[in-house]
């Protein structure tokens, strides 16, 4: 039995704080949201997962510090924009050399952080958590089914492959299955930009676009993000995990998702305003798109669908014309050219 | 304007038969379905793809001669348990240096041979065809969508680039999007291969899975056919494209999919023979299964998903047991060992 501390109960925080009580561990959920604390303690259940009900033995909180104090793990699950905020606030009750397991996605609009930067970032202002050991944890993991104990795989992932592995431990059971990775960056990378992606299938929807579309922008999507990432210094296989490839997979084919869902509307004609306000609450993938087109350029990285994106969202660009554009680009190789010369010389050593 | 012979008339052959007419090209179809030329010829229409008309310039014929005769193009759409025999039927009709673009999917059980071997293999058994060129053309591709003009993309696969490029003119169109690639068996293998993880996809369905469980099994699906395949030979960023990750995506996600539907009932409780027969027609993951677990003794692979499926399939376990295993074997890492060391040794060397 370990001791989790839960900050945040929203939909992921909440399907994870039962299933973690479910296999075992002792847990206290804390949330600076009032009202959804007092839901969750007063009703055992969470307003967007009707189908769960939280077991009494899930405690809850209004105390940062009782959250964080005397814990095994630390599991954040806070919408990325109070990250920092939440941080800060919490600093002071988190011992240094603490693991903390980072469900939230999203990259910081100012800074281009992902979330287990802005962790280490904020909590060592100080400068005394220099070896907090953050693990992200993300993959295909919609939380309606995580509430159901239906099986689900998410990956571990830090630089500290112990701290990776403590939380495959704590995390593992019969309906979850954890991966480790080192390459947290990737996988932070994977989860925020996916939301980009996503939009753009919920607009080749709206325009008509059918299954073969969207399966091509899933994968060249993921070919963009990869090509991004391994710029970056991350690894090619984390893009074509789970928290790569898959959590893109049920993201972009997902009904549920509100990028989806925006995407949609937009395709259908409606202005990006009128689909954010139809659609009511935070739509990520446009808070992700002004880092996505920045790391590009950064990184000088072609990321044609991302761009194609933009030019809708930002720049009033028609998404019928957009599409035409995107299939009418010069024609191309899959695979770049030193992969072609490796291939071919590797299949002429091959047969002599 | 090209030449294009046609060899089968049903429903992938005759979408994109429509669609290289619309764009210009003269096409001849032919089938050895009496049936099938009789009602395209005569309705304009094709049974399954109600949608479509066929225009009235797409010819027929029941000349295997006259459809191999003086075509830049010929186009093999036939199911791969024919493609042996038609190859031998034409060959005296084709001439050698042929442009052949095969859509055909499948892995000859006896031999193991990919479509492009078969071709290869059959055609020259005079001796007087080393020099066709085969192109396989595999992809996200549903015949419904391209039936109806929505946008495609797919993958025009052949070692000789030119044979690809040649194919990759004559396919691209304002709704195809085609993509070069040298790598052939890669393609190949993949289009074979996604019919085994759609049937587990659709037991895992059957069973009570979710959406998580089914981009996990999408993306481990492609994870163990990749490791096969670059043990053959292939080359990985075909297994994250379009005719490997993308093709599967589509087929795993289609509730049109024989495959899905069949593990689907496979999942509920029905035997094998009765899912089959209730199915009604040929499930290609239940034909492609011995190859791959033939494939995965031969090149000494870990493919516990193609494992699993054996085991349920024909060693009467129980989905739910199988699911169960999966869950709990041994925790992982996502990536390998000697991936990971490169990785730490790139990160300490830019910490210098």
């Amino acid at each position: 039995m370990k001791k989790i501390g839960v900050l945040g109960a929203g939909t992921i925080g909440m399907s994870l704080a039962r299933m973690l009580y479910n296999s075992g561990h002792d847990v206290l959920v804390w949330s600076a949201v009032e009202a959804e604390l007092v839901a969750c303690e007063t009703t055992r259940k969470h307003k967007n997962l009707p189908g769960m009900v939280i077991p009494d033995g899930v405690r809850f909180t209004r105390s940062l510090e009782e959250v964080c104090t005397d814990k095994d793990v630390l599991m954040f699950a806070i919408p990325s924009v109070f990250i920092r905020s939440t941080a800060a606030k919490a600093r002071d009750y988190i011992v240094d050399g603490q693991i903390i397991a980072d469900v939230g996605k999203g990259v910081e609009e100012s800074t281009f952080m992902t979330m287990s930067q802005i962790l280490e970032d904020e909590l060592n202002k100080d400068g005394k958590h220099g070896n907090v050991k953050v693990v992200a944890l993300s993959g295909p993991t919609h939380a309606e089914e995580i509430a159901l104990d239906m099986p689900t795989t998410i990956v571990a992932a830090s630089e500290d492959m112990d701290a990776a592995k403590y939380v495959q431990d704590v995390f593992t059971n019969t309906c979850m299955r954890v991966y480790t990775n080192a390459d947290v960056i990737g996988v932070e990378l994977c989860g925020a930009m996916k939301n980009v992606i996503a939009l753009a299938c919920g607009i080749a929807n709206g325009i008509g676009c059918g299954d073969n579309a969207k399966a091509a922008l899933i994968t060249r999507g993921m070919a963009e993000i990869s090509r991004l990432g391994t710029k970056m210094g991350c690894m090619e296989q984390t893009f074509t995990g789970l928290a790569g490839i898959g959590d893109l997979i049920v993201t972009a084919t997902s009904m549920h998702s509100r990028n989806n869902r925006c995407g949609n509307l937009i395709g259908q004609g409606k202005s990006v305003e009128e689909a954010v306000k139809e659609v009511g609450q935070v739509v990520e993938g446009l808070n992700a798109l002004p880092a996505a087109m920045a790391l590009s350029k950064k990184y000088d990285v072609e990321m044609p669908i991302t761009m194609a994106l933009d030019s809708i969202v930002n720049r009033g660009a028609n998404p019928i014309d957009v599409v035409e554009k995107l299939m009418s680009r010069a024609k191309k190789s899959e695979v770049s050219e030193d992969v072609l010369i490796q291939f071919f010389e590797k299949k002429k050593a091959e047969r002599k």
